[in-house]
């Protein structure tokens, strides 16, 4: 941990990084310093000494166990009735840090832990003359966190690997019977297959998978719907495998009677979206920002003459389905704030999720979605796919 | 919702309530406002109009499913590239709030979902002049949120009732093998009886339940030491039943060789935090204060001669382990703020759980924790247990 916080935090031109969390309103970085069981209010400090890394925990005396545990930290200072803000103090009054970033973020919801009331408490506990020292631990967060270590890599490689095959195993005419199978059923078999090989769902298990099989939908779980003949499916799904998170889009068309290959217009937006996947992932390397790797594959989207999808090309994942890193997203200020903006590092990993909604004749009432997503890993001079693509749309035969 | 937290409002005399949450760090009571989905910055605003509550969401356009699923909200905002602050402003001018309630409190974890980003983004949005009207919604929260209906004070005697059954299954010789069984067996049972009765965990799976058959430790889980002869068995447990949480503590001894009572030291020390317990519930009653339900039980313990235990006597228990409603807390402002300052009110409910921790001849190297922990509801008049109580140490023989 010492290497990786430092040099972040050299980097981000701070000497010291305090976390403030509680049980209720965790901070999502709470894994990272053990604080992911508190109960109290917990503080945790890292101070730049220049030799070393000064690493302290002030915890409620009855959560001291697991900072201990830890290993962490060359100091576990338990408080009881007197708060954790006179220990505090004191720490800061020792270690004398110039620059302490705290957990916020308009920006990065996952720099974002610090909440409200707990900046409220840290200002009157170390009083003004700290307070005006405290800045964003933004820059920090995405620095420390989005890089992955060699063997984090090879966890998402295998992550994702056994996601691509549930969702193939999924997209088959042994799951899917035209006109039997409802879009619940698909999710239930992905749920089933991912137990069966001891994997947990990447988000909300409501929602992961999402399986559309009609008309374009938002952020929703999969519904009652039959998948009939003529039905574009498009899952959207991951897995969490001891704690790494994958993100991936699979499309599928079901035949209607009679015909062999799907409609003109149906293969022309699966063509369009993986062409977008692919210049995105094309454009991700070393240096570049993020909203280059997003207007990427945007352009190739509007160029095909289909509307701008209304989101970011992609996201960071690894300990988080969206994780902490630069945004692959375009530059809508109010929307994705300087996400965009951010140079893209080696060993950072990201989801590509290029979309497009288009009205097929046979679907009324509104449009069909499509989507392919993809995760990658950068590398010294591009990006490389974290497991096997989707080359071509799923053709699933109408009736036996 | 409208009549509740209409009232609540009143009561705290706020004509508004805002919530700003986002995926990553979701507001603890997002679920109220169908924002527990969200990926984007959601926007949740209540006004009171005299004759009605207004109530709208903005939200990001890919999010606005299911906060029109709800059924909550009279108006669903969708928001693109402009970001919500301009939606947000616009509503503001027109419904004129003049005191507007954000989740953050220094004291209650669950009335503080508003992050320190969210608050930075809310205030540039909506403009100084608005921002002077920013108040805590911490009284607002506990009113809303810590009355229960009947029918939820009904779904809790029933998950209370469960958790105990299965509590009483694993203190038994059954389960319980001196010198054969371990803690994590013990805790392997009750979670095997946990999901076989449709329930989940009350806090984190690897901590829920907690069993300890030694000396006393922290929060933590169970571990791989073997049950012994002489050993005091402490279990805290708690269940899911849909939404609805538990909370209890069981106290068993097992028996040495010869023995076919428990030594007087076991005997004491269970009888005393029992008393305490019953202490403490005889104090809950509509207007009083949570320290004095907290006094009321503290006082048996340290009158019967044990050291003060260091924590609250009990907390509010339904939608989440720690609930928010009145700390049954001791006056330790750095710790619990004025969490015990609160007045208890009917239809609240309140795990209460006293312990102590003493030496014990034959237990080397430390001392021994005891708690007993009953879940119990304000009535009109006092407070009645949510199930049945523990009313002796249970006994284990040491061989068959």
């Amino acid at each position: 941990m010492d290497r990786h916080l430092l040099s972040a935090m050299r980097r981000a031109g701070v000497d010291a990084w305090l976390v403030v969390t509680r049980e209720g309103t965790r901070d999502p970085v709470s894994f990272d310093v053990a604080a992911d069981d508190v109960v109290g209010r917990a503080i945790c400090l890292f101070v730049d000494k220049g030799d070393h890394l000064e690493k302290v925990a002030i915890v409620a005396s009855f959560d001291t166990e697991p900072f201990e545990k830890s290993g962490i930290y060359l100091r576990v200072t338990p408080y009881g009735k007197e708060g954790a803000g006179p220990a505090l103090k004191n720490e800061l009054d020792t270690l004398t840090p110039k620059a302490i970033a705290v957990d916020q973020s308009k920006e990065e919801p996952l720099a974002d832990g610090l909440t409200a009331g707990n900046l409220q408490w840290l200002r009157e506990a170390i009083g003004p003359e700290y307070s005006r020292r405290l800045m964003s631990a933004e820059g920090l967060l995405i620095s420390f966190r989005s890089r992955k270590t060699a063997a984090e890599i090879a966890k998402m490689r295998d992550a994702v690997k056994k996601t691509n095959q549930i969702l193939t195993e999924a997209l088959s005419p042994d799951v899917i019977k035209p006109g039997k199978t409802t879009e619940k059923d698909v999710a239930d078999f992905i749920r089933k297959r991912r137990r069966e090989m001891g994997l947990g769902p990447s988000w909300e298990e409501d929602q992961d998978p999402n399986v559309m099989a009609g008309l374009a939908r938002g952020h929703s779980g999969a519904t009652d719907a039959l998948i009939v003949p003529g039905a574009v499916v498009r899952i959207d799904a991951g897995v969490d495998d001891e704690g790494y998170k994958t993100d991936l889009q699979r499309m599928a068309y079901v035949l209607r009677p009679g015909e062999t290959a799907p409609p003109l217009e149906v293969q022309k937006a699966f063509d369009t979206v993986k062409a977008a996947n692919r210049a995105a992932a094309s454009a991700l390397k070393p240096g570049v920002k993020g909203v280059d790797v997003d207007g990427a594959g945007r352009r190739v989207v509007t160029g095909a003459g289909y509307p701008e999808y209304m989101h970011a090309t992609g996201h960071p994942i690894g300990f988080f389905t969206h994780d902490l890193g630069p945004g692959l997203a375009p530059d809508w200020p109010d929307r994705y704030g300087k996400s965009g903006t951010y140079v893209v590092e080696k060993d950072q990993t990201f989801a590509i999720e290029p979309s497009l909604e288009t009205e097929l004749p046979w679907m009324l009432g509104g449009a069909t979605g499509f989507g392919l997503e993809e995760d990658y890993v950068v590398t010294e001079t591009g990006a490389e796919p974290l497991g096997p693509l989707q080359e071509s749309l799923i053709l699933i035969p109408s009736a036996p």
